[in-house]
């Protein structure tokens, strides 16, 4: 039994004692955790119990964001030891499956992911967890930007499956947290410029205090013709698409390159209307992205290296004994608010 | 004055003299027209004097898919000669343009392409064309199937775009002529097998007389179930949409692997209301084309090689001055007809 | 204790029991071998005892070619059942590794290999592997084409690693048993052709057998010239060394096209000068494979659909009791033989 | 006739007047010569009077870095007016030639190219050019460092060619002007780090002074150790040879990460050793580049961003008349000097 923030059922979220999982086999270590953020997916499991097909059945521990310590190493464990500082990779793949062989692990269907019911999250003071998922922090990155690994995770898979090349300009559409993650991991890749749109000007101030990324004017109409005006007329390399709203897919092609590419994130919330025309006239590929895999090591060698800092998105932080009025904040999506965290001690 | 093929307005066509460019320039050669084959879009603007926003406004020569034979050569024009039989690349680009010096030629603002508002097509005995737009055919290659380049043309851009594996298993939506020769293209390009679906049986017969191809059954309602019981549960590579149907968007991501690809040939009537949600838990690329850059002279070298055999898609020859009724066969959309042809000379 | 082909030291084979690991894990099988070929690194462990760095120090088990049935599962193994017949991928990798998350377990560190010191190889009656490396053969698929899956593979990897379009000319410089099967995977991966040079006339011979592969004058003086008549000027869009000859490399630059390609899969004895600037001003790209990975199933599909015929490759089987003189057959050399097969019962 | 600093014949250079082609075609510009920077190939032809196979038979103008003000367009030059200030992409080549059409301009056989026999420099008040190759510069970005877009655009092309990864981790050999710009370009394109080894420990210094770029000791002999120190015992993702020099084709490998890239940038004087075998069992891709192509319009907006800042490699600049001095000095080759720039008004 261990102390942990339960999602009981929706919009009833209890500190309490559960069951967890405690035993350490030959390849796990246990796991003290230190920061856990919230991401829009918990809170999503907070308001609606599920997402599409996933379900809350049972009462389930929230969180997957996480930085925490190790405590204790398996038998076969080599290259952690007790009190090395690290983040965790919530995905557990089985690595010998046939996605996973050709490098996509992350789409192994048999992976499990903490806060994906039935499967329990880390907001616990302790978690056990394959070492192999498991990577250490440099001195110079605090468990406060390790807990920032998962999410800045899904902004580099994004960069690397569309393949950004050095001196491309970008437009991302939405400036939430994924969007400026998004934004960031861009201009790390090598984009000279990354044009930002989201109708919410509070984030787009934020997103604007970065060097590189530009926003554009409030006016989703002119969208298409403020990024011809800033690209000479030809239009950016890469569309991100993060607000998972439909009608940011009809702006993709107008603000393309020919060859250019459109890649998503943003998850929409039901089909979406596409003019596949106006994509083939560009031979405009579309990428799309889930989760992320083989970017964690570089995630934390591009924030030691200073390329990516995440400090600034980091708008709040709650004790454990409060993860409820962190939720509650989260839940609240005030316009200035990026990223909430939970500190565990 | 020549005469040629004209349309007049939608549903009325004429062979009739017209007025048409006879300049030999320095890079051009003059070239006898033997073989026009009748594509999609010639019959589309027969039938409703427009193509999305290509509007025929005024009389206009039909036909683009064309052999024929050099009669004149321009002063600087080094490689042909009077006599040699070539096939025609319709599509005349900006060399220098930006799209076109990143390889994109087919997607350069500025190109023009026979039978496309308002430029006049090729079903006239002489045509004038830059040399470096006309291949020659080698002594194995009929004038027939030189004809048959531009659309084969297609179906190599599509793996080209995609790029095939030895060994991956695809599914073909739509059995139409480019279809076939996408199924085709995609066997020559590596594919161990090609699952291909339309309902229309005759289509599927003709398809599935070439070996490597494999129609499923006419239960579309199945075609996932069928499609992972050919591929162990793993699911087809590529989906090349040749149909054109908004339907077969949803059929796609069911079908597909994890990591597999989507290849949008087929041009859907408006927008195509896509489960993107579908897409991005697999990871599948989009991948779309338009038209083609730079594989003529890989089409060639595959026929002549035997490794693709577009005759037995040759289904109807007319000769010139029946052009009215070849159009008319090609306009009944005969569920045996693959490709209708006129002969001149 | 089990019979094997055992090579105590240098040109000294003996069949003869020994001690081999008999254990089924949870996740194995047992198999009892069919059909091994007999691989030049056999032969060269059979005549030195050693390659490079990998020295054979004790009694070894030779043999890494193979095909065999499955006779027993462990208690984790879904997908096979005793009964099935199946070819066996021979190098064990981690699957958790850092390379083979990034989908190449071939280059795993701690992979172990068949047959490469220490590790016994699989001319045994049966051998106990982990049933993810084993692949089940399809009907029409025999146990002598399952020995044949492995070195086809060498052939794929070599394809997959530089990626070859549909309608490439390749030249295939080295027409020993890998080269052959180089040329088939080419082809079968999109050449239109692939010209092929050998100095042994009778392997050439052999190898022009197959449709598509185009052999060269014995002039290896005049290779690039033939290569460029062959192909207009312009230059082959790959070449694929399998010949191991230093002189080899002298050759690739000249007959390449532009932008092309050359890929590095016969082992030199040692340093082999190269003329950078020859390859720089063409930007060639060399690429360099080991071994293979995730491409057995793919071997598989292209036997199954009669893409690639290895059939008139294997040159002359024996007995498992004439193992020592199958062995002598191919340190023979003969100029006519390609592959030798052992078949076990 | 123009007054130009002419190489008579290898270490005589002399400013004098020359006779110029002056003829502004419809497609061309003349451009009045602000800035242009010397190259290492300027000071090569000026000792040596060749490269390989290009030898100064005759009087030739030197200079290919150059930026310049607008003076006089041809009829047809859309987008570039008097008063544009721009650089000069010196090579010419025919866009619609085979290696154009497929992205690679750069491998144009007919390519001309400034200052490489038999065509003139730009070091002259006034030069034609195709106004198609000439790139306006942006306010933010001075005449000065857009005569330094030429060697930047090498180093585009090497980090082009390899295709960096977001949090890749390179080693650049040899700390020159093109191995400082290479590690420039390669940061910009997503490394998260540079190491950099070159003997000399000045031009390290100058190195070591850009945020990322991490000098390894001079220890050449333990130049391995120390990468694989700094990489987890994984090794660099990367390795850009840009030093010529032979024994660094040794280095690469057991510095390289299984699955890794060397890249050649830097040309050696003859033929070299490379051990095959080592780049094998690594699968290490070798990408070789030559010059340039589409890169231009990129190095612009890396410098217009900020994110490549190539003022700090300017040593020194000279007035047009004492060209002769500033060739003098080049030659001289100072460890503390990066780039020599003459200055025309």
């Amino acid at each position: 039994m261990a102390r942990a923030l339960v999602l009981e059922r929706p919009r009833e979220l209890r500190l309490r004692e559960i069951d967890l999982p405690q035993n350490v086999g030959p390849g796990d270590v246990r796991i003290r955790m230190d920061v856990v953020g919230i991401c829009g997916s918990d809170v999503h499991y907070y308001r609606h119990g599920r997402i599409g097909p996933f379900v809350v059945e049972a009462p389930m521990v929230l969180g997957h964001e996480g930085a925490g310590t190790v405590v204790e190493i398996g038998d076969r464990v080599a290259g952690l030891k007790p009190g090395d500082r690290v983040c965790v990779e919530p995905g557990i793949p089985d690595f010998s499956s046939r996605a996973s062989r050709i490098g996509l692990y992350n789409l192994d269907p048999s992976l499990t992911f903490w806060a994906t019911p039935p499967v329990h999250g880390c907001l616990t003071p302790e978690v056990v967890h394959p070492a192999s998922l498991c990577y250490r922090l440099p001195d110079g990155v605090s468990q406060a930007e390790g807990a920032m690994v998962e999410p800045l995770a899904v902004g580099l898979q994004a960069v690397h499956k569309v393949g950004v090349a050095a001196g491309d300009v970008a437009l991302v559409l939405g400036a939430g947290p994924i969007g400026i993650l998004v934004a960031l991991s861009a201009l790390a890749a090598g984009c000279a410029r990354v044009l930002i749109f989201d109708p919410a000007q509070e984030k787009m101030r934020i997103a604007a205090g970065y060097d590189g990324i530009v926003p554009l004017a409030a006016d989703p109409a002119g969208l298409a013709g403020q990024v011809m005006a800033a690209t000479g007329g030809w239009g950016v390399d890469i569309v991100f698409e993060c607000s998972g709203a439909a009608r940011a897919y009809d702006e993709a092609a107008p603000c393309l390159r020919p060859g250019g590419a459109l890649v998503c994130v943003g998850m929409a919330a039901g089909p979406v209307p596409i003019d596949m025309v106006a994509l083939m006239v560009k031979e405009i590929r579309v990428v799309t992205v889930f989760r992320y895999a083989n970017v964690y090591d570089r995630a934390i060698a591009l924030m030691e290296s200073g390329k990516i800092d995440v400090k600034p998105l980091i708008s709040a932080t709650y004790g454990f004994e409060d993860s409820v009025a962190a939720f509650e904040r989260a839940d609240a999506a005030l316009p200035q608010d990026v990223k909430i965290q939970i500190t565990l001690d």
